[in-house]
């Protein structure tokens, strides 16, 4: 179980007054537990050992037409998203998806040609990725949703989880933060930029891409400890890293995107803040065992990606920023859902 | 992929006017297909090939609030009859349910023991079929979602598909029908019943079983052609098990329920069509190769069930009801969704 996604407004009873933790907490009370779980609750995929070393992997994840499709994004995009999301989790982990099954719910008056949009940005989701889909269901929906299951299997020892951490591991990721919030506030909150710019940010919220190719290598090469995706911010995934792993981080280098800077200055804003409590943004937060870093540099770079050192993992279990020796704590902050500005 | 549920009033170029099949077959149409599929699409579960004989099995459907949740279904039911109606597929193919993955949409005022009791109703829905919940998300929602994943495995050879009937072979079912259908109409249309009716009705509606022991036996009993469930209808299946085994078939005995022979004097109602084009029922519609058919009754009597043989299946393609020397046609028509009623 993965968390929920922040609510605004809450009323005292309620699922949203409960707070996103304590409610998957809450749910997973009450389940029954299964032998020889090859991967715990709260990782970003499950899986169901096969024998043999082997295990059937498993996620799903679902994209809400209200809360996940902003203005200005595509029946096919939104398909296509919502195959991403799916497939960023195995990146993760380090598999490679090889089938996925859909579940839609489909509002009475959707027109027959988003209905094709849809299934076409599914298909271009999975093929691109090496996956088909192979099956599915479609209901009546009053908001349109997307729920995607993805299958692949792995090696059991080679599955990468969030809680290997150990303090003096390397802290990386595979790319640059915040375009994706940046997008967001220029799709939703009338921030502006120049056409250039426009055009790089909102393709990084409708045209998202895993880090399918760099995951499967990183892992492979058993260099790494640790490793999730960036999928509800960077903040919050080093956040769960620590809490999985019981260890925190002092990071000394947020990378954020050029065309971030730019934007945050243009309009008053804060770049870091865009880059590390932004979200939907699918990069991969993982940790390396110092002596094998050259291994995962080169797992990364054979795989057409870059990886990026931000900081080491700590026995002191905070997460902290640390910039020309000041030391600022990093808030436990997702990304703020953008359904009340829509 | 299996039909969308019927539309009652449709705009032109929607989904709803194309029609559940068509909308289905433009999904298809756009969709890559992977090579060696063991399951064709538009059967009751999707598969992947794992080598050595063996299968994974996946399927996904989705319960959502407005149109699968009548008044009077408490949450716990809810989240129980969404894993009823995944099993009940896998029962249909002969594969035992292993594990589940769920994405959870929760409207933002669901209270904390709403949430509860859905994770109850999970978990008890997958312990009664030897399952475990395994993992999920949640999301916040304009309606309550539950999006099942069930996950199994078997053997390629024993999954029975609903293309196997051949003319001659006998068309059996698992139990008697329309229980759900008077339930529905008892909970929506405000007809009467005495109380002892009522409580079998209802319980019919909110506490469904899959018929997976019946289905487990019956298929590697190997004494079937072809198979699957009934929770679109008994007509619906004995349309679709024809239409994809290209026979047709001629039913000389409908078993309806008792309680749905009462239930139907007392109200006014035809018993007969609230046990063909009922629905939400999760008996098992299977064809059975005549010298097999003892077989095939050793292995439902042994996994504690019923089979009744109903007919048989016909060169000639159409779905036929003789009754007393008089052939009618029994219509393709699912159950009817009762969204627009609530």
């Amino acid at each position: 179980m993965k968390k929920t996604k922040a609510h605004k407004s809450v009323k005292a009873g309620t699922s949203g007054a409960l707070g996103e933790r304590k409610l998957i907490q809450l749910i997973q009370s009450h389940l029954s537990v299964m032998p020889d779980l090859p991967v715990p609750f709260g990782d970003d995929v499950s899986a169901v050992d096969l024998g043999k070393g082997r295990v059937a992997v498993l996620k799903t994840d679902m994209l809400m037409g209200k809360t996940d499709v902003p203005r200005g994004m595509s029946m096919w995009q939104a398909a296509r998203k919502a195959v991403v999301m799916n497939v960023s989790d195995f990146a993760a982990k380090g598999v490679e998806p090889t089938a996925l099954l859909v579940s839609l719910g489909l509002p009475r008056d959707i027109m027959r040609k988003e209905v094709e949009e849809i299934a076409r940005g599914l298909n271009t989701g999975a093929r691109e990725y090496g996956a088909y889909v192979i099956g599915g269901d479609t209901s009546e929906a009053s908001d349109l949703v997307v729920a995607i299951s993805l299958f692949g299997t792995a090696k059991r020892k080679e599955l990468v989880l969030r809680s290997g951490a150990r303090a003096g591991d390397i802290v990386a990721v595979t790319g640059f933060f915040g375009k994706t919030a940046a997008g967001l506030r220029l799709l939703l909150d009338g921030y502006a930029a120049s056409k250039d710019l426009r055009e790089v940010l909102l393709r990084s919220v409708c045209m998202p891409n895993a880090r399918l190719c760099e995951g499967l290598s990183l892992c492979r090469s058993g260099a790494l400890s640790a490793s999730m995706d960036s999928s509800d911010g960077l903040a919050w995934s080093l956040h769960e890293l620590a809490r999985m792993s019981n260890v925190g981080f002092v990071v000394d280098c947020v990378p954020v995107a050029d065309e971030v800077r730019r934007f945050a200055e243009f309009n008053g804003l804060d770049a870091l803040e865009l880059a590390l409590h932004g979200g939907e943004e699918y990069e991969l937060v993982v940790t390396v065992k110092p002596k094998r870093w050259a291994d995962a540099e080169m797992a990364v770079k054979v795989a057409g990606g870059l990886l990026l050192p931000i900081g080491k993992a700590t026995r002191d279990r905070q997460v902290i920023l640390e910039v020309n020796g000041e030391k600022v704590p990093v808030e436990a902050r997702g990304w703020e859902h953008f359904k009340s500005k829509i």
